[in-house]
C-alpha cells in the first residue's frame, strides 16, 4: 500500500483521498455534521452556493444554510462564516449546510476529479479518518493538504503528519517525499496548538481575534465522524455532497 | 526582509530568487561553470537545445555542448547527461553548455518570469548562494524548490533549509510556512548524504547506479560560484543565460 502526502492539491488520485484544511474548513465541516447537519454541499464558487438557497415564504425556516469565507472573512449573503466555534454553538438538525471556502472546497473538488473515495480530515477526527482510509484503500492513501492561496500551509502538513503517523502504526506503507516531510514536521513541531499557532495562517487568525478557532482545530480526535463524499442524482451541479460516515 | 521557500515553483517573485534542483540540475550547473564553461543556456525544451547546436565542418570542435536528461535518462542527440560527476571529469573551457532537464530548467524559467535577480543554488554552493542572495536582496529572498514532476522533492526542501539557516545567521527575516517547514526538515533529517539518500529521488538515482552523483550533490559549500542569470541581445530565444558569479 502506498501512502502519499501532497503538500498542495495535485490531482491524479487513484483510490482514497483525505482532504485536509485544518484551519478551518475541514474542522468546521466535521463540526457541522457533529451538530446535526444532514449533509454538506461543498461548492466551487460562492455564486453556486448562493443559488442553492431556496425562496421561502417569510418566516419559514430554510432547510439550507450557507457557510463560508473568502480570505478568512464572511461572505455577503451567507449565514455563517467558517468558524468551528460558531458551528459548535448551533444545532443543524435537519439542515443541509452549503459550504464555500477559499482553499478547502477547491481542494475537495480536485480530489473528487479522480479519487474513488474522498473524505474530509482534520485533527479533530484524525484517528477516525486514518482508520476509515486504511479500511477503504486497496492501493493508495493520498493525504491532500489544501494550503493557502496555492502556498503550502504548515498547519495542513502537520495534520497530514499526524494522520500519516497513525497509518504507519496500522500497517506497512511505501511512502513518498511528501509523507517523509509531513512526518518530520509532525515529530518536530511540538504539540498541535504549538504547531497550528506557529503557522502563518494560525498567526493571522489569532491577530483577527479568531484564536478560539485555532484552539478548537488543535483538538485531537474529539470526533469519530468522517465526512464522506457520496454521489447520487439529487446532488446539485457544481457541488460535492458529504455526509457523516 | 522576507524569506520565502516555495516547496514547488509558484511564480510572482518580486526580487531575489534562488532556484534549487539539487539532484541534479543545479549541482551540475555549478560544476560546468567550475570546470571552465563560459556560460550556461537553460532551455525550456530539448528541441530548443538541439536547435542551438551549430553546423560545423567535420572534425571541428563545437563551442556548444548539450547536457540534460528526461526522467533521469540521457536525451538522444545530447553530448552529456545531467551528472555532476561526469561534468567534473571534463574541461569546458571556452564552451557554452546548453542544459535541459526535467524539472530544474522549468523552475528557472518560472523564476525568471518575474524575479529581478535569479541564481542557481545547490548544497555545493550553499554558503556562496546565501551570501549572494543576502547582498543582492532589497525586499525578499525566495528559495524555489524545483521538485520532481510537480511533486515536492525532499532533497530540494532540505537544501532550501540549509540555505535558509545560513540566511537566518546573517540577519533578521520574516519567514513563511515554506521556510518553517524547510528549516524543520533541515534540522531533523540528518546530514546531507542521509537526507539526499533518503529522498525518493536519491533512492531512484542510487538504484540506477548513480549513487556517486548523490554523494557529489551532498557536498557542502565546495564551490564559491553562483550561476547568475544575465540578459543581453545575444541570448537566444527560449533560453536563460547564466554565467559564473
Amino acid at each position: 500500500m502506498r501512502l502519499r502526502v501532497d503538500l498542495l492539491p495535485h490531482g491524479n488520485y487513484p483510490d482514497v483521498v483525505l482532504v485536509i484544511d485544518v484551519l478551518r474548513a475541514t474542522t468546521t465541516a466535521v463540526t457541522y455534521l457533529e451538530h446535526g447537519a444532514e449533509a454538506l454541499l461543498l461548492t466551487a464558487t460562492p455564486e453556486v452556493a448562493l443559488a442553492l438557497r431556496p425562496e421561502l415564504p417569510e418566516g419559514e425556516s430554510s432547510p439550507v444554510v450557507l457557510g463560508g469565507e473568502r480570505g478568512g472573512l464572511p461572505i455577503p449573503g451567507f449565514d455563517f462564516g467558517n468558524s468551528p466555534v460558531e458551528a459548535a454553538a448551533q444545532n443543524f438538525t435537519g439542515k443541509t449546510v452549503v459550504m464555500n471556502t477559499t482553499n478547502g472546497t477547491g481542494a475537495a473538488h480536485t480530489a473528487a476529479q479522480t479519487g474513488k473515495h474522498v473524505f474530509l480530515a482534520a485533527l479533530v477526527n484524525a484517528h477516525a479518518a486514518a482508520r476509515r482510509a486504511r479500511a477503504t484503500a486497496t492501493e493508495e492513501i493520498a493525504i491532500v493538504c489544501a494550503g493557502t492561496d496555492e502556498h503550502v500551509g504548515l498547519e495542513d502538513v502537520y495534520a497530514a503528519g499526524v494522520i500519516a503517523e497513525y497509518l504507519l502504526a496500522m500497517g506497512e506503507f511505501s511512502i513518498d517525499d511528501g509523507a517523509r516531510i509531513a512526518l518530520t514536521l509532525r515529530r518536530n513541531s511540538g504539540n498541535p496548538i504549538e504547531a497550528l499557532g506557529g503557522s502563518g495562517h494560525g498567526e493571522r487568525l489569532n491577530s483577527l481575534g479568531l484564536g478560539e478557532d485555532v484552539r478548537y482545530a488543535a483538538q485531537l480526535s474529539t470526533s469519530t465522524l468522517v465526512p464522506t463524499l457520496v454521489g447520487g442524482e439529487d446532488v446539485p451541479g457544481g457541488t460535492l455532497k458529504f455526509i457523516a460516515g
